[in-house]
C-alpha cells in the first residue's frame, strides 16, 4: 500500500447545506446525482455523502453519533490567515470550537465545527512548509 | 480558504500498536516524542494521537466512541491491487468490513478496520486518474 491517501469523505445530514457551508469557504465543487459532492483538493478528492449511506459503506455496524477520532487540519500561512479562515467559517455558518492562539507545541491554532459537527484545526505550524501549491513538506 | 487539506490525525488508544499496523502496511513515519506520529502521504500529512488528546485538541464537549462519520479511501490501480491491499492490512492485523466486490457505481472496492476502528475503503475507480505520484485526478 502506497503511502496515500485518494479520498477523505464526511458524513453529513443535509448535502446542500453543507455544500453551502463548504462553498461559505470559498471551495468549488460538484454533485454529479445530488447524493455525493466532490471537491479536487490538492491530489487528493474531498467528499460529502449522507452519514448512513457511508456508515452503511464503510461496513460500520453502529453509528453512536458525534465525533469518532478523525479532525482534519488546514495549516495557514500566518497567525494572521488563522483568524480570517476561522472568521470566514463563523460567517459560513460554523462554530468556533476554540479561537486562534499560541501553541503549545510552538506555533497557533483555532478549531472550527462544521454544520455536522466535523472539527478543522486551523494552524500556523512555523516548522512545517507550505509549498506553493498548497502541499505541506514537515 | 484554499481548497486542500494539510493533516487528517487519527485518536488511537495506543501510539506503538497504531505505528505497528501501518508499518504492516509499509507506512514509513516517525513519532518526536512518543506521543504523537507523522506520516508524509503526498502533498498531506497523516498523523496517529492519542485520541482523549485529539478529542480534547479539537475541542470536542463529548467523545461517544466507534466512528464518527468520516471514512478515508485509498484508490488501488485496479482491482487485483485492492485485494492484495485488504490481504496485506489483514495481515497487519486488521479487520475486513467487506471483502473486495463490485460496486453499485462501476468500479471494485473493499473495506479494511484499523485496530481502532478507522474504516479505509480500497477502491479501483475506472473513472478517475491515479497520477505517478500516486495523486488522484476526478
Amino acid at each position: 500500500m502506497d503511502q496515500r491517501i485518494s479520498l477523505i469523505t464526511l458524513g453529513v445530514a443535509d448535502l446542500g447545506r453543507a455544500m453551502g457551508f463548504y462553498s461559505g469557504l470559498g471551495w468549488e465543487g460538484s454533485s454529479p446525482d445530488g447524493d455525493v459532492a466532490f471537491y479536487q483538493a490538492g491530489g487528493m478528492v474531498f467528499a460529502l455523502w449522507s452519514r448512513a449511506k457511508l456508515q452503511e459503506d464503510s461496513a460500520v455496524a453502529d453509528d453512536p453519533g458525534g465525533w469518532g477520532g478523525i479532525t482534519l487540519a488546514y495549516n495557514a500561512r500566518s497567525p494572521a490567515e488563522v483568524d480570517a479562515v476561522l472568521a470566514e467559517a463563523e460567517a459560513a455558518g460554523g462554530s468556533i470550537g476554540r479561537a486562534g492562539a499560541a501553541t503549545f507545541w510552538g506555533g497557533y491554532s483555532g478549531v472550527f465545527i462544521d454544520p455536522d459537527g466535523h472539527p478543522w484545526e486551523i494552524a500556523h505550524n512555523p516548522y512545517w512548509t507550505i509549498n506553493p501549491d498548497g502541499s505541506i513538506t514537515r
